[in-house]
């Protein structure tokens, strides 16, 4: 299958927008709009946290009851563990979106974040929400993008087309990250945006989301931090005019590998603009007997903080590699394993071997690889380093 | 039952030493001994990580086959991750004592601690062993718990006596902390050797030291990495000429309560030790069904590096503390949940509760206490912030 990147051209049908409603502090962008002209069909992951935010409360139900039209999103308050003023909250934001755009409140779906437990400044987004809609434009992605920043240092967005059903297919998204960024299987681990205007049956959709989020969001991990507030959504209005993809065609498998490539770049992107990163990780792990060993094992490595803190001192320290893999899965035994950093092996054959390029480690991108002798199965994980950058972040973030 | 506090004095019949062998480029003191002049019982518990470390295997199979009459300890490198050879030298340095103490090489545990993967110089322990056991004395034991510091900034020992079983007991400890600590259940997380005097059945001590363990080497948690190193040994040779002290007895409830307090002392001198720590955090959970859930959402908290972070700024963001604790169960429900920090309310009644107190946490000690509402079991963890202290020391630790 070719794939096309364009650059963040929003699918056909759809329009967004971004603008400040005065949320954040710093008077930056705190408040986007996704608007499709017709309905789509959706489907949401959301975050396994207990204490999940009021706007995935409100999406989920509304989600549930309707087709979807619209998702209004914030960033500068989590509005999580707000109690009941929170779902209130909530559910204006989408009625507000409703009124304007002539649509049910179940049609608009609803999505935040940034800091947890303060209320949420409703007035302001209910004032800004005319602008926001009559602002609408098939050009409002980057803008809506901005909008959905916190910590992040650029806005992440990807577009990829292909033919499928005799049409040219459109997948955009959007997401932010930055920090709180832990994946849990089956959930979404941020906020990701993904829009397509695909024709495609509701269960075919879920399929291709879950799959795409399995090899991207949930495949990355900052600082092993859930959040309360994340979630993915896919929203498809079928505005290419391609034959139906229907579960388990051929078609089903060509738009799944074309949603899973843009939810893999953003989730990278994510990963990029870690909080304080000065490195771009990747833990491949083989030789697993499943791939959700293999997933267990590159976790266990990618959120170890002495390995983090390693890669950031660019120190070829495989010791500690090994001690997260062994305190992940107890059965590993030490004459299988194998450790290169950046391609160089630093154990194998049961024994270590000498590192002899004090560099291996100076640039920003950094390799490990893993092979554990179990089986013939596998995962790449993604990560960031640990950083000065991080802890001052997040020392007072409030 | 009344303590007695005793400062760093070792049981009847014990004696140690400690001096640099040379391990440690630094030349400072890497070489410990701990010696009993009558056969102890003994019993230890061990990391539970896959890549156990040479002296881990060499010392439990000594366990098994005999008494016990000596420990040798090295600091400055882990001896792991090392092959044969390791194996080799970690039953080098028992019988490199146990000739010069004319003992069987059974007789004598060993422990290291330090880097992970470089070959130990086996040959400078050697060459150290009889000045080691020349020096060996009953004022040794500040010099031995010298020996085995790594990133420690001060030796940590810790003397109690009671009267047991007619007789003044004496129970003394010894650890090393500061870095890649992490508990699992049922297994020590650092190095921690404890010597008594009590007379005591191998089944009671056994009991006795999981009992100590769960409530302070298993109950904090610096970094959530598992080391390949960690050990707890506790030798007693009996004599205080006590009554025998049976499983099961309320000599054995006294014994057991004792030790605990000692091995409680020592852990908490690794947190407020712990790297870059420059906060000594305890995070009490109540209200849940037993104590392992307690505990699980105690690490939960404990663990989260943004909430570490937010403790390093003195921030009271607790949504980190609330979003940690959702991550860890999903089934916490929002209006059962109570969080005080150093005993001010910050939410309560499933809301938000104003910080008025602009310097609540800007002391040393914070206390998080956490009500859940599900039952009435509870558990208390300590734990340290995360600091630019944390990664400068782990940036270039090889």
């Amino acid at each position: 299958m070719t794939l096309k990147t364009v650059s963040s051209v929003l699918p056909l049908g759809f329009k967004a927008s971004g603008l400040s409603a005065g949320i954040k502090r710093s008077g930056k962008p705190d408040l986007a709009l996704f608007f499709s002209e017709s309905p789509c069909v959706a489907s949401a992951m959301m975050t396994a946290n207990a204490f999940k935010a009021a706007p995935l409360v409100v999406s989920a139900q509304h989600l549930a009851a309707s087709k979807t039209r619209a998702l209004i999103a914030n960033s500068g308050n989590a509005n999580c563990m707000t109690g009941r003023k929170g779902l209130r909250d909530a559910r204006e934001m989408t009625a507000s979106v409703a009124r304007q755009l002539a649509l049910k409140k179940e049609e608009v779906l609803v999505a935040s974040t940034g800091i947890i437990g303060k209320p949420l400044a409703t007035d302001k987004i209910k004032a800004a929400v005319p602008g926001l809609v009559s602002s609408l434009s098939v050009k409002g992605f980057p803008s809506a993008a901005k909008a959905v920043m916190t910590t992040d240092t650029f806005a992440k967005t990807a577009s990829l087309q292909a033919v499928i059903g005799g049409k040219t297919v459109t997948v955009c998204g959007v997401c932010k990250g930055a920090g709180m960024i832990a994946p849990r299987m089956k959930m979404a681990t941020m906020l990701a945006f993904c829009f397509t205007d695909a024709l495609i049956e509701k269960a075919a959709l879920k399929d291709a989301l879950a799959c795409a989020v399995d090899d991207s969001f949930n495949a990355v991990t900052i600082d092993n931090c859930m959040s309360t507030n994340d979630m993915v959504v896919l929203m498809a209005n079928g505005r290419a005019g391609n034959r139906m993809i229907k579960k388990g065609s051929p078609e089903a498998v060509r738009f799944s590998r074309l949603l899973r490539q843009v939810c893999i770049c953003l989730a990278k992107m994510i990963v990029e603009d870690a909080e304080g990163a000065t490195k771009f990780i990747e833990v491949r792990i083989s030789g697993t007997a499943t791939k959700p060993q293999a997933k267990d094992l590159a976790f266990g490595v990618a959120n170890s903080n002495l390995f983090k803190c390693a890669m950031f001192g660019s120190d070829p320290n495989w010791g500690r590699i090994a001690a997260a893999l062994g305190a992940t899965d107890s059965r590993l035994k030490q004459e299988d394993l194998r450790i290169k950093l950046n391609g160089v092996y630093v154990f194998n054959n049961g024994r270590p071997v000498a590192v002899k390029d004090r560099g291996l480690l100076k640039g920003r991108n950094i390799v490990v690889d893993v092979a554990v002798g179990r089986g013939k199965s596998g995962a790449t994980v993604y990560t960031s380093d640990l950083s000065y950058g991080y802890v001052r972040i997040n020392a007072d973030y409030n």
